[in-house]
């Protein structure tokens, strides 16, 4: 049954959903207009293109601003973005407009936390120096030493029987890569609350029971540098979190622990970072997100340093996690246009 | 009091010990030779000063053979190696001459484990590719896509609730791996006994039941490659596993699998792992020996696959294990000249 033209609900889609397109592109019921180039969808393209759209489908690289809002008047019902941050929108504008925001919560958890260990054990085991050592042919000629490439260990052993976790940021996906260290033999936790926050005794109290651990404790930002063998940052960011992790932070670590950064680039201070591995303040780091990303270029002074992992923000680049969230952003969108309710839709109002 | 030096008991060391080293060099009644250049101890030296020597501390780049042994003469009690392992010694001219090992076993199995799903994590995630993409100066210019740099999912998720871990080779480090793995959702277990080895269902129960898995079943080869989402290779290395792990091994795995090597590099056919990395028989690998070691030059087939990861068999380089590992040879090297028990001896006659 053919559709009158009119009828038709436009959606733009400036970021390919790969598998979960039909679910949009199937329908007669919907016009959908797609960036298809190999790169980031181009900003005059996107105004010209999204006059009179319904629905907006984006990633964190494309800006959901007044003007984008306003070119596509009043059709605009639901922005679904691949992502669980919303950097990129101006809540208040979405506000202004009564916009419903989709977003991609919750199912990046599991593909993150695996990062972040990954991230934990490349920078102690110091991968950057070893596997460069490979492919710069020193393995024939590799003198042997008890104590070459090592560094310090993420489990526990009978002879080193304690390790404390710290979390900058102690949500969902910290609790993620908590259940996972505590297999490592991981034995203390801590983590500084939200500021104005309250205490979560019970919450924490069953954590620590369910991962076997000697204490799980709240503490203060110094009493997380000191005592953190492997320190996570997993907090959102923005102005209250920018540089938290700065040189006095820094400074306070031991010698021998290991910061990742699967949050957000502002909450570390690259410049100090950079300094405090050349100097030996902490052991390694490993990075999924930079303070200065995307322009982290091969000069950039974290990419130089042979005890620094970094890797392009794809701490969720699962095949798995991908195509749920590419699915669930299709399905936000398609909700959105359709005027039923966005199966995750970003309560917003509060955040403004 | 001085001692006098006929009494003097020789050991030659070959490999510095490090912090070990005082348990040694701090006895009057020791004469200690040290290989003090940084290459592996040159073998003309070693038969030149091992005359007279009632102890000799090796590690596996140092060969222990009829040649060494006849030159040391019958002053020889005890031969310790900083390793887990014992090709690099002839045990049938060890027993002839009654000279007992000293070895270091167990304590590295949680540094190697951790390593095993350290490797496990950098092929599936692509940590090759993604570590080069930055340092090649391609992240300002990222086109980020859905399915940019995914790979397969280490842990389950919601959608994807079931997970297979394979071992060929069920020993004391898988053990320790498949109990980190749990934490990541695995379900399943599988793997391959030793050919002639009683069935052990009491103990597999056991496990199962600790890591809450569905199920933890002994297979033959085929299904081992078959059904496995990771494999991880930990069997001991020697005639009766070499190239188990072969083009027709290959062929039969998951196009999504990923093949980890903690074990020894002489289970893996090099050529065909190589070629199914280039041909995506498999989705990536995680080496830490490889078959023709240390002749592994950037030019080796698998250096240069980008979805292989290769490190230089440190598998337990931690400071804390490799202290440990150091600390127990210089024990058992001591112990066995002044005629005491060893305390961590290989018991070598049923392996002959």
């Amino acid at each position: 049954m053919a559709m009158n033209a009119a009828r038709l609900r436009k959606i733009v889609v400036c970021k390919d959903l790969g598998s979960a397109m039909p679910l949009l592109t199937e329908r007669d019921d919907l016009e959908v207009i797609r960036w298809t180039e190999d790169r980031p969808c181009d900003r005059a393209w996107l105004l010209e293109n999204v006059v009179g759209a319904s629905g907006i489908v984006v990633c964190f690289q494309d800006q959901v601003d007044r003007e984008l809002v306003n070119a596509a008047g009043p059709s605009l019902r639901v922005v679904s973005t691949i992502s669980v941050g919303y950097d990129h929108i101006d809540l208040k504008v979405m506000a202004e407009h009564k916009i419903q925001i989709g977003y991609t919560p919750d199912i990046l958890t599991d593909a993150v936390a695996d990062s972040a260990v990954m991230l934990a054990l490349m920078a102690s085991r110091r991968t950057g120096e070893t596997t460069s050592f490979v492919k710069n042919n020193q393995w024939p000629v590799f003198n042997w030493m008890p104590f070459a490439f090592c560094g310090p260990q993420l489990s526990t052993t009978p002879f080193s029987p304690t390790r404390t976790v710290g979390f900058l940021g102690f949500g969902r996906i910290a609790h993620a890569v908590l259940a996972r260290l505590a297999a490592f033999g991981i034995t203390h936790c801590i983590y500084t609350p939200r500021p104005g926050a309250a205490p979560q005794p019970a919450r924490d109290a069953q954590l620590q029971a369910r991962h076997r651990l000697a204490a799980l404790t709240p503490v203060d930002l110094p009493t997380l540098a000191r005592a953190s063998d492997v320190l996570f940052v997993l907090a959102p960011g923005g102005a209250r979190t920018r540089h938290l992790v700065d040189a006095p932070f820094l400074r306070q670590m031991k010698a021998t622990s290991v910061l990742v950064n699967n949050g957000r680039g502002s909450v570390v201070d690259s410049a100090a970072l950079a300094r405090a591995l050349a100097e030996g303040w902490i052991w390694g780091a490993g990075l999924d997100v930079v303070d200065e990303e995307p322009e982290v270029t091969a000069a950039h002074p974290l990419v130089g340093e042979p005890r620094c992992v970094v890797i392009p923000h794809i701490g969720s680049a699962t095949l798995e996690t991908r195509a749920e969230m590419a699915g669930l952003t299709a399905q936000n969108v398609l909700a959105g246009v359709l005027g039923e309710p966005v199966p995750v839709a970003l309560e917003y109002s509060a955040l403004i």
